[in-house]
């Protein structure tokens, strides 16, 4: 990993001690594919890092200087995961936010994860994800309930663990939306009440016909005739397995996958 | 404020960019008043940060090495606030702890704040707590929820605001645990589906006779008898007004303020 620290027109390495996004996660992240070099998606991961500073009132930070940074950070990489962190930067204590917030972000560039070649295996996680409308849909840093979420498996067998909320309704995976076919149409949970709105998740709702937003309880998603996960990452991931369900693969996800590998050749199969 | 940043036996100033405090507001932390040079309530701070690590599976602290750099920071200072802050320390990109992750402790030295002579008023915040049953009661860094309800007001005169939960029920203050007199009995809201156990807090259950924890809706708190807000930083304060609700002082809580400045003079009355 390296990094660089931006904040008032200055780059350096590391984090003031009190800043707001350590004491409170008082800021929002976005986590983006690199390939051939170039951040996959980033006019949409941009904007959605704005949408999340405008729910906490962060300062907006200037694009180009953070592109410019994000690209000098990459040097002559061709595949990476870059992640940038935006906080509202040095605080006093308490929660009262300064007048005039001086915005930190952190961009840092990542091994690119090896390639998922086959459909992954996913379980149940018991830790549920609580209802919060306030903050639904932004992908902000305050994220222990992921945290104690992805530390109930080790089993690497289990690619990923599904999350309820608190009315146990399923909302995603910890680091991946979810979409399951059911009745002939691709469904995924809304992200109003909890959860993050994914790039990925976005491209699906926009591409694959009938695709919509629905409530969705564990046993329908046991019982749908497929599902996938998507992130900015990973693309599209077909699921094989859930608990004790298993799955063929399904003409319906696959077409899908080749479609956004012809839109986002970062995301074509051979690379996945 | 001055600062020092402990990791793996070293002494430092900054934060390493890939702290998992900042990713994810991955740790617990502590705020504590320090009277006549010495930290109040060391005892249950230091029990209640270890709670809060054990909840998150985080390594515990040396905390005879974390009280010395304390002390070393305080150096002669007579009255200050202390903030601790314990994280899962560097990690890689995403939710996965490390196997062994090397902890983060950031512990700072703030002004005390300003006394507070006069009876405060609150105000309802609009801003809901989420029900998490897995995270309630302990201190950690996801705070988000607290910094938009802070957000809410900059009047001057408003001391602090009221939080409910997502299902009307109410909870806390931004940074104060409360107490309403209801029935001749002082009943402080459970800290089980969210909202933190605050030390002042324990204190005035284990010392105000009959005082209980129940469940109060926001009609029950304005047709209280008495409220008063507790916090380790600032002992017992007495509320005169609640949106349009106003009290006279109370003997119940007069009595309370002058038995907890017998218990620990630095909340006597005349320093607060």
């Amino acid at each position: 990993m390296s990094a660089k620290v931006l904040r008032d027109g200055r780059v350096g390495s590391l984090v003031e001690p009190d800043d707001r996004g350590l004491a409170y996660g008082d800021g929002v992240f976005e986590t983006l594919l690199v390939h051939e070099g170039q951040p996959v998606w980033w006019r949409e991961h941009w904007n959605r890092l704005l949408r999340g500073a405008s729910v906490l009132s962060l300062p907006a930070p200037d694009e180009l200087q953070v592109r410019r940074e994000c690209e000098s950070l990459l040097g002559k990489t061709d595949r990476a995961v870059l992640k940038i962190i935006l906080t509202r930067g040095s605080g006093g204590r308490g929660y009262r936010a300064p007048v005039s917030p001086v915005a930190t972000v952190v961009v840092s560039s990542h091994a690119a994860p090896s390639p998922v070649r086959e459909p992954i295996a996913l379980r149940w996680c018991g830790t549920a994800i609580a209802i919060q409308p306030a903050l639904a849909g932004i992908k902000h840093l305050n994220r222990l309930e992921q945290v104690l979420a992805r530390a109930e498996w080790s089993d690497p067998g289990i690619f990923d663990g599904l999350m309820c909320d608190t009315e146990d309704r399923v909302v995603c995976a910890t680091s991946a939306n979810l979409f399951a076919l059911v009745g002939g149409r691709w469904l995924t949970p809304g992200v109003d009440r909890c959860g993050i709105a994914g790039i990925a998740r976005a491209w699906v709702l926009a591409n694959a016909p009938g695709a919509a937003e629905a409530d969705l309880s564990a046993a329908e998603v046991s019982h749908a005739d497929a599902l996938f996960l998507c992130n900015a990452v990973r693309g599209i991931l077909p699921v094989s397995r859930l608990g004790l369900r298993e799955w063929t693969e399904h003409e319906a996800v696959t077409g899908l996958r080749r479609r956004l590998a012809e839109a986002q050749p970062a995301f074509a199969f051979g690379e996945q």
